[in-house]
């Protein structure tokens, strides 16, 4: 673990990213520094699913505050997945982790004494991106996380849309095709645009067992016309979600953040090409690749923990 | 002309919606009644095309303030088609009508006197649809006017949505299809799903002319499968618009206005079925039809007006 070292006098917040495997959990000081990053499982109850979480998050606190020794850790940052109310900060639903109706900031703060931020894991991390990040100066954009899923934020006006706690839902956005979905219904764009569906796409075309997207697109690039062939595919949706979403938000930009926006280019120009093709007198947005990447999250946590230091002082 | 009575002593406000053929234009009163609603031909002048509507705006102004007597016009509300800055006050750019960045708020201010209230058709329409009309009480809605094209207004979080002038374009949102449409793209909504476009495809098929989109849908419901055809490809783009934007945005509901919507449960009853089969965990939008109907802009205009006069009181 890292020396913990604030760097001035408006103390450290904790911020935790819990996600269907691990906890990222870090300090964060006045200048935006995270200090002592760590990855931990994130605990499973199925009878008390939330309240399993809260005392690992106590826990931490305690770890980390003794690690901090007198400089004190004043508010704590967390971000969960799922359906999340962040005004009364409830985890309405999480199917993985299991909870529904959860009252994860008042039970935090009853554990800790400390007050807390709560959030939807990819609408802060969203946050961070616009805030400090690929959207620093932008008012209407789309941040997108390709990974297993596809998870987005959206930011209209300066502001994160949240719709109920609804808002974001990218990769279940309907595209043609109508391969079915986990969540129930069919079409989504994750069953083919996400890094998991290319892969599992792949290999039930032929039989060829891959360790991720990025073999798949490795496979494309050497001539591989079954790997171009998904790729592609997942290209084409991606664009034509994308071209949907900004013509009627009127987005500036939209960020790629999660493991398949590695690709870079090899991602962002072709699905570039397609929404440029499907545009006319709309506002062109402009693909970027995430800047905070895998700890938009945290950071996303730890600004708003610092928010709720700013805004009761 | 109706006789001018306004109800108590918050004063009047003159609304005016600037259409590409017509003006509406009329008194607002302190209860929200609108008195005196005229319709007038749009003055063009290709030189001078935002000018010759400011002359008109004074010139009705005058007239109007005449037929109220003593009691004033306290303030203008002005709304135009195409991309606007309502922050600013600017007409960017009417195609129709042939502005270009022209000053509208300062303009009316200068050759009026009064305190003016400046917005694009379409969203204050929406904003009325959401204050006053079908919209009351919701804070997540997609207001959908499709008439000869297709436009919208957003409402997130209990704001609408600007995005820079551009968002709400659902007309150039793409479909499947890749109809050439007049904005130089393919594949928009309104080349498949507008009344004029359902119109036109089914003189295109039979060679048949036909008045509307009205008699298109009689048609169909008599049997003509070239009808059938039709109206069911403009459905079938409707809803698969509708799930995309109410998926990702989370809307409670979806608010139909314009002509095609007088087709009331003919159209809402398909496009429903259509979207919520594309969707599972995510809120299912409810399809309303406007309240407001054809006076919606216009009394969005005054809302604002009227806002402006709240705002200065």
């Amino acid at each position: 673990m890292h020396p913990l070292v604030p760097r001035d006098g408006n103390g450290l917040v904790l911020a935790l990213d819990v996600g269907g495997t691990d906890i990222k959990v870090a300090l964060q000081d006045g200048s935006g520094t995270l200090h002592g990053l760590r990855r931990l499982s994130t605990p499973r109850d199925a009878r008390r699913p939330g309240d399993v979480v809260v005392e690992e998050v106590a826990r931490l606190l305690a770890d980390y505050q003794e690690q901090a020794g007198s400089v004190p850790v004043r508010s704590i940052g967390l971000v969960v997945p799922g359906l999340v109310d962040e005004v009364s900060g409830v985890g309405i639903l999480s199917t993985n982790l299991g909870w529904r109706n959860y009252p994860f900031s008042r039970n935090v703060e009853e554990a800790t004494g400390l007050p807390v931020a709560f959030g939807h894991d990819v609408g802060l991390a969203g946050e961070a991106e616009m805030r400090l990040g690929a959207g620093r100066g932008l008012r209407d954009a789309v941040v997108m996380v390709i990974g297993t899923g596809i998870a987005g934020a959206l930011f209209c006006d300066g502001r994160r849309v949240h719709g109920g706690g609804f808002a974001g839902e990218i990769g279940h956005a309907p595209v043609a095709g109508g391969i079915p979905c986990a969540c129930g219904a069919s079409g989504c764009l994750e069953t083919v645009a996400s890094a998991g569906a290319i892969a599992r796409r792949y290999t039930e075309l032929t039989g060829v067992p891959v360790s991720g997207a990025r073999e798949v697109l490795a496979a494309a690039a050497a001539g591989n016309t079954d790997a171009a062939r998904i790729w592609n595919e997942a290209v084409e949706a991606l664009a034509a979600v994308v071209a949907s979403i900004t013509a009627v938000l009127g987005s500036e930009a939209v960020i790629f953040g999660g493991g398949l926006s590695q690709a870079g280019s090899a991602l962002l120009d072709p699905v570039a090409r397609l929404v440029d093709s499907r545009l006319s007198f709309h506002r062109r947005p402009r693909l970027l690749s995430s800047v905070l990447g895998q700890d938009a999250g945290l950071t996303g946590a730890a600004l708003r923990a610092r928010d709720l230091l700013a805004a009761t002082a």
